[in-house]
C-alpha cells in the first residue's frame, strides 16, 4: 500500500495556505489519511536549513549555493518524512516541492537540467503523482502588499514584478512539459471555487 | 596577478591543526600574503552550514544531504572568500577542501563522479594548485585519544577505526590519480621536520 503524493505550487500572493488548509480538510472529509508538510522544511533538518534559506538579507547566498540548500533539505525532507508516509499509505500534501527550485532558481539563471540532476541525487528523483499550480496574474500591487502584511517579506516575497513574472512563466512551462502531473489551477473566486477546482483535478486519484 | 591555492588534507590525528599554523607562518616569513581559511567555513554562510554539518548525531544527515550541504557551503566559501582573495594576489591556505569530501562521503558510498558533478556546480570546479596530504597510519588508540581529547568529538571524528581506513584508502586514490597536484606528506617525526617536507613539496610554486 503506497500513498499518494501531492504538491501545491504557485507564486506570492496566489492564496496557496489559505488552499492547502481547505483541500487537506476536503481529502480529510473523504475519510482520507493526510500528512501536510512544506518546503523548504517538513523534517528536523530541512527546517533547519529553512531558517538559512529564507532568512537574511535577499543577496545572502548565490543562485547557486541556494540551489544547493534547497536540494539538501528536500532530501532530508524526503528520506525522513515524505518516503516514510508515503510507506504507510498516507497521502503526503506538501506545500511546494522541486517545481518551485525550478521555477525561482531558475528565474536566477539556474540550469533547469541541473536542478533536475541534483534533485536525482538527492531525493532520488521522487516527484509527485499530482502538482496543483495555483496560479493569477502577477501584479505588482499583489508582491508589495504581501510583504507588508506578513509584516517582513521573506528573502524570495521581497523580490521585484519581473522576477515574480519569470517565476510564472516558468511554472507555466513545467505545466505545459508535465500535463498529466501538473495541473494549472484557475486561483480567481471564492475559496470554496478554488477548492472544488482542486478537487476537480484530482478526481482520478480519489477513492 | 593571482594567488596560489593551497589545500591541507588528512585523517583524524595527523597533525594538521599544527602544521597548518607552521605552514603559513612559514609562507609569511618567505613574504607572502597567506589568507588562512578551512571547510567546512570560511564565509559567513559557509560556517552557517559548518554548524549544521559539525553538530548533532552521526545519523542526523543521511549521506546524499550531507554532501549537498558541503557543496553549498563550498560554493558560498569559494564564490565569498577564496576567489576574491586569489584575484587579489594572496595565497589562500585551506583547512580541507573538496578531497575531504571525497574521501569523508566517498567512505560513506557517495560516486566520486557526483561528488566532483556538484563541485563543477557549486564552485565551477575550482581546485588547489596545490593539495598536501598529511599522512599517519589510522590507529584504533589515536582515533579514540582525538575525541576524548577534543572534549567532545565532532560527527566526523567519531566514527570508527574502518570509516577512518576508508579515508584514507580515498585520499591515497586521489593522490595517485593527480600527483602534480596532490602530494602526500610523510607526517611522522618532529613538527619542524613535517614543515620542513610541506615546503620542500611547494618548491616549485614558491616566490
Amino acid at each position: 500500500m503506497t500513498g499518494i503524493f501531492l504538491s501545491l505550487e504557485g507564486g506570492e500572493g496566489v492564496g496557496k495556505s489559505t488552499q492547502l488548509r481547505r483541500l487537506a480538510g476536503a481529502l480529510e472529509a473523504r475519510g482520507i489519511d493526510v500528512l501536510v508538510t512544506r518546503e523548504p522544511g517538513g523534517s528536523d533538518g530541512a527546517e533547519a536549513i529553512r531558517s538559512l534559506l529564507m532568512q537574511g538579507d535577499v543577496a545572502r547566498w548565490s543562485p547557486h549555493a541556494e540551489t544547493l540548500l534547497f536540494a539538501a533539505a528536500r532530501a532530508d525532507h524526503v528520506e525522513r518524512t515524505i518516503r516514510p508516509a508515503l510507506g504507510t499509505g498516507r497521502w503526503v500534501l506538501c506545500d511546494r516541492y522541486v517545481d518551485s527550485t525550478r521555477a525561482y532558481q531558475g528565474a536566477q539563471g539556474i540550469d533547469d537540467a541541473a536542478i533536475l540532476a541534483l534533485h536525482g541525487f538527492g531525493a532520488k528523483g521522487l516527484l509527485p503523482d499530482r502538482t496543483l499550480l495555483l496560479d493569477l496574474p502577477v501584479a505588482d500591487g499583489t508582491v508589495r502588499a504581501i510583504g507588508r502584511d506578513a509584516g517582513v517579506a521573506d528573502r524570495f516575497a521581497a523580490r521585484g514584478s519581473n522576477f515574480h513574472d519569470a517565476v510564472r512563466t516558468t511554472f507555466h512551462g513545467i505545466a505545459a512539459a508535465e500535463p498529466e502531473r501538473v495541473r494549472v489551477i484557475d486561483a480567481t473566486g471564492t475559496p470554496e471555487t478554488v477548492t472544488d477546482r482542486l478537487i476537480a483535478a484530482l478526481a482520478d486519484l480519489l477513492p
